[in-house]
């Protein structure tokens, strides 16, 4: 059996009630601090701490070309994929500004860039095929490199000490290959799923959606599973993601979904191993239509709708201060006992 | 003519713009940071700055008890409005909480609780009445005592330097009197308005509905202006709320709108003085649901939908950081041309 079949840890029921006990027990209505006090809850349990913190967070990017771009579905050329990476390691994209405002450890892993690109610092330089193919004429990733890209994203987070995960991407042409997983996954068909991307033109999206259903139908009879979905239609980044996000519900390391392609590897991931739900929390609803969809049907509940579309993990770092208030909130107010109020 | 007439500022058009611009350079598909990159557009124009930044904010949390609550309208007794100004006082409350980790200056102004409380260091002990009347019965203000809470509010914001203005409130029984100013203002009865405030049950909720009813139509005759309402079905913190936002508008000041109470002292002062609609940024989306159908009515979009209902300022400090997100990423991103990506 594979490793991505381990069993994945469970979050501490004990401190999850002790967190909702405590919660009863501070200077407001019980209730009344929503959301927030869900998500003191969760990190009690993550933590196995009833008074929960989060220092110590850690963003991956994961890039990797495309071949259906060749097909003409972004307002991009891929060039732009090694363009970004090379903005990732100087520090000027928004994931850049956002990390550092957050005091979030970031790093780049480049899964596969049509051409390849020089080493940096900062730069997991892997490299490990000149992009995917072209899924409307033939399945995106072989066995083989599939198995390298999971265990690559599963390296990653072997590697970390941290108290919670983002992983973002990087990659001219995946949202339509997210598109097509979750096609392939919810039952539905291009129309329902290709959304504008980075901002693609009316004749563009149908393109979208035709190749998608062309791939869908293509591989009709191998999307038999999840791990075969997304070698016939994923990418590079998007197993890596997926292989990432299965070593955090092994580890017990909280994972703070992104937008619409981390999304889709964590969709798949689920259905690899339904256990990861435990460590899963959705920053936000992406302007993507489909998006939304999917995170129903995960039956997760995004903490931001603010119709953002970028990707890098920027959606999940503009939630990471909800949380910090949430958890501040729990551990600093007073108890009506402390401040002698009539509950 | 009252002061309160007197024109609002207007933000500045042309550094709009040039941040409008700055968005469109960016290493980012145009439009990809969805709402943040509007946050970013009018900051600029409030701070006459094509690259603002969010530093001093200022939050004010108005206290009062009101007459309403005698019958049986909260989970709460009235004593826990002075008991919360303690709390606020020694600082083990949420809205405490959220300012010292925003670096917020923060202070509490008591406009008039049912027994007077003794002055204390970081209180403003206004006590202008024992709260206000029972607005089931009759006015809940003097015109006198509406026009004293109006210019404490503006009073407030005269001593103010920020850049960003958060009042919050506390007061037991307000939910009812914000819900009546909600019917008043928007045509509505009290099943549309009433909400379960701080947790009310059934038989209590509808206690809280037919009496808004019984007000709104004891005080039909003279609910015919925004003041008269004030005046009528208001609060003494509700007032000076409206007072204070109705000065930010004529400073220039922004508002960050925080859950029900706040907003039903926006929607008057709206009406009092249109121009301020252009100062004012709705914080979150409370889970009272009428907060949804006045800030529909607003044309106003929250940032945030997670269920608060405590009131203090409190959604608003949550909401801070994303301002702060956005105005970061706004300033600090590469551009294109910098970052010699093809756009």
């Amino acid at each position: 059996m594979s490793w991505y079949y381990d069993e994945c840890s469970i979050p501490s029921a004990r401190h999850r009630q002790l967190a909702r006990q405590r919660q009863t027990e501070l200077t407001k209505p019980p209730g009344s601090l929503g959301r927030l006090e869900g998500i003191a809850v969760d990190f009690a349990g993550w933590q196995a701490n009833a008074l929960p913190a989060l220092s110590r967070i850690a963003v991956r990017v994961f890039a990797a070309d495309h071949g259906i771009s060749r097909r003409g579905v972004s307002a991009y050329p891929p060039e732009v994929t090694a363009q970004m990476i090379a903005n990732f390691i100087t520090g000027g994209a928004a994931i850049n500004v956002l990390c550092q405002a957050q005091g979030a450890d970031f790093s780049v892993i480049n899964m596969g860039t049509l051409n390849p690109i020089p080493d940096a610092p900062g730069l997991h330089n892997l490299q490990l095929a000149a992009g995917s193919e072209d899924f409307s004429i033939g399945p995106a990733l072989s066995q083989s490199l599939l198995d390298q890209c999971l265990e690559a994203g599963k390296a990653q987070v072997d590697a970390l000490d941290c108290q919670l995960f983002v992983a973002g991407e990087m990659g001219i042409g995946n949202t339509t290959a997210a598109a097509a997983l979750y096609a392939a996954q919810l039952g539905l068909c291009g129309y329902d799923v290709a959304g504008r991307g980075t901002g693609i033109d009316d004749s563009t999206l149908q393109v979208k959606r035709i190749l998608i259903d062309q791939a869908l139908e293509l591989h009709a009879s191998q999307l038999d599973s999840p791990l075969a979905m997304l070698r016939c239609l994923g990418g590079l980044e998007i197993a890596a993601i997926c292989g990432a996000y299965l070593r955090c519900g092994q580890r017990g390391i909280p994972v703070l979904v992104d937008g619409f392609i981390a999304t889709a590897a964590a969709l798949l991931a689920m259905d690899i191993n339904p256990g990861l739900k435990n460590w899963l929390m959705a920053a936000h609803r992406s302007s993507e239509s489909a998006h939304g969809l999917a995170l129903d049907a995960m039956n997760l509940r995004p903490l931001l709708d603010l119709d953002l579309r970028l990707g890098e993990g920027s959606g999940a770092l503009v939630a990471i201060p909800l949380i910090r208030s949430a958890l501040q909130l729990h551990s600093q107010m007073a108890t009506f006992g402390e401040a002698a109020i009539s509950a």
